[in-house]
């Protein structure tokens, strides 16, 4: 929680990852982008690196890298050389390791994940604690707009939670890794004081948050002001999802609705979290998101917006 | 239905459309554009030609080319030739061919649409069912909040309106010309399956549909995911209206509301819908629409837009 | 209200503010910007200077200029050459001169406001009637979305107000200034009508209206179309407060919801709405605003905007 004296890196060399969300994890044909030739996992980075990104996050939604056997991995990794892409971090998605089912599989998935990551050059993944969609949210135009499964308020669940993700940090720390949770509602980390309760308990040099607040401020319920959240938690920050979205509030009527938006023009201002978060030391890399829409397209223009931004605070004159 | 091996176009050529919606068929001084002076139509078509337009539908809610006595439609023609436009289709609004009350008159007006389309080099013509307005309509914000007039559910309405396209397809062809006829709401081209059941019922080569799904999905009540109405209507595009909806849907309430966004940000993705509509073998021009607020201005970037989004299509490298 | 035969500035010389709304009274360390050193001052301009603005307003809800003491007046108008600022205007918030409480005060602080408007060059000082907030309002995601105090129906604060304005026009004119009062709801500018009777009123040459239609365009509420009003109030703009704003409205279930949105894609069209104001001879300074998410990059994208939509008004070919 020291603040740094000075980032790693400039405006143009922040590592600014897109994120895998809008390609899924099945091909056209039914099958799985796991079994897919070499040759469609090319066509999608390629149009990717078409879009001007230099760093990629194989979001799990998309392909589960630490499930490749090691000649696929050498394609995978052959194809991410050719193309020029690094790989800051890797992100989980809906991989709970206190899952009500799953969680030890998750558990020795997530290990997986840690053990990949050093082969693809990542430093950083993503872990969470999101829980798998319930049926309405696969059917909601936008899944945040169904309630989902909650964590349990079960002090022994918390528990096994902290034990795991201090075990997945002796892990990473061996190798090298950080591991940053992302916040997510209805979870352990699902508000900022609980993230950092949370992270707190953990009490863990290599696991941080991924303070990722868009996916609060875009539920149709009462949430805590943004920059106070982001206040509490942008200390522990080791990557970080952005994303926006629009909101409105009736308070007369008690609807709350909200839209996926620009990174500039949504109601959270990335220009003082941007700024709060260099204040507070984040020398991490970022990871564009957007839902809906033509998300990959979005987030190009996320990426551009972010830089402007990062030259403004001062770190553009470096070279 | 065949997928074509290479479109006629690339990425910088492939012809883009200004609708002419943002202009009004009244003049300020209460009189008709179809009575103006050529000098007010050269205004407006040299603002369109400034935003870097270079084709242009001439809609019929602006002025009726069809029925310009000769020496004013070589007027027309002139300044569209002295401002540099083509003019890839025209489209018709609200003159239905089923209509209870103007049925014969709109499809005599038909007719002369697609009789003056050669005249101005046009070679596609947009028809549709889509009604006049109710009273509320007019009034409201945005038309589409409030409820319009609904297509009969009448076989012998349904039978006409199929017998009328095939007389218009006919027209059409002998003059080497197609014919999209524009999906609308509670028309008989309302949904997915009423539009490819009415095309194929019609059956005839020269008439096919324009899959403009941004009046679909900027409705306020439940709809179909608009990639699965576009994979149904997609193979029988020939000309393509493309405008985009911010949508929210809250299911606690029911209430759903949408506002005009800009293409590439809205709840449609563009991106995949180009892409979709390029395998499918889509070969017609496009036209960029936008209502409320600055509609040639989001016209003009969203035609940008377009252009980056053919040219990721691999269509970019052709020259 | 005689339409001007040529305005005096070109698409890029027409001065567009900045308005300082996204930079609190009170700094992080909870001290006011009042009393904080130049260099605090400098970092917030510089920050806006390099947006590419070359014009600013020093909204008071930043910095009461009007209330330094002439060392610190220095201070601040030192920063504002260095950086290469110019001040057409300067906007009051929330000073009231019939406010129930503070009416006094605010009259006198707003007699302050045009002693030292000279002094930084400005030419036109923007006053209101917005109240106080309501403890609702501040604890609101957008203000507007709560109800705040309105001006009572009351002849003798009418004629209070309108006493006192032209007052303040009296000063102004003595020092060559004029006066632009800003439209906002449930006071005596609260509805087009309502601001060209209070303007007709105060029938002084000095004073004039700020149509900032953007402060009624949001309301959760039935408002007059945006055309409509503006035809009404726009010959007596001095200076013009320009945001945008997404609205929708739900007829069925009277719903209606605004956010915050760019210049160009909100509802309310600011190219016809400068078109409009050029044609009724509009020639004052604009002042870019927007609340929310990233203040001043969407001022600045808003800006951009607006001169783009100039060059299109034929003001882009004098030099």
């Amino acid at each position: 929680m020291q603040k740094q004296m000075s980032p790693s890196y400039d405006a143009e060399t922040w590592p600014i990852s897109a994120a895998m969300l809008p390609y899924p994890g099945v091909q056209p044909d039914g099958s799985s982008t796991q079994d897919a030739p070499a040759d469609a996992w090319y066509g999608v980075l390629n149009e990717v690196r078409s879009l001007g990104f230099t760093e990629v996050d194989p979001t799990d939604s998309w392909l589960r890298i630490a499930d490749l056997a090691p000649s696929r991995l050498d394609e995978f990794s052959d194809i991410v050389k050719r193309l020029g892409f690094t790989i800051p971090a890797i992100t989980t998605a809906r991989r709970s390791i206190i899952d009500p089912e799953f969680a030890d599989e998750n558990l020795a998935y997530s290990h997986r994940v840690l053990d990949v990551a050093p082969k693809v050059g990542a430093k950083v993944v993503s872990f969470g604690l999101l829980p798998r969609f319930m049926p309405a949210q696969l059917d909601a135009l936008w899944f945040w707009e169904q309630p989902g499964y909650s964590d349990p308020d079960d002090k022994a669940v918390w528990d096994l939670c902290v034990a795991r993700f201090r075990e997945l940090g002796d892990h990473a720390a061996s190798l090298g890794l950080e591991i940053a949770l992302e916040m997510y509602e209805d979870t352990y980390l699902g508000t900022a004081d609980d993230s950092v309760r949370l992270v707190t308990d953990i009490d863990h040099p290599a696991v941080g948050l991924n303070p990722d607040l868009g996916n609060l401020i875009r539920l149709h319920r009462p949430i805590e002001a943004w920059r106070s959240m982001f206040a509490k938690v942008v200390p522990y920050a080791k990557y970080w999802h952005v994303k926006n979205y629009f909101r409105m509030e009736d308070p007369a009527s008690g609807i709350i609705l909200t839209s996926p938006a620009p990174l500039e023009s949504g109601m959270m201002s990335y220009r003082l979290a941007v700024a709060d978060a260099l204040e507070a030391g984040f020398n991490g890399a970022f990871c564009v998101e957007h839902y809906g829409g033509d998300g990959l397209g979005v987030c190009a223009s996320n990426r551009d917006y972010l830089r402007s931004v990062l030259r403004r605070c001062g770190l553009g004159s470096r070279q």
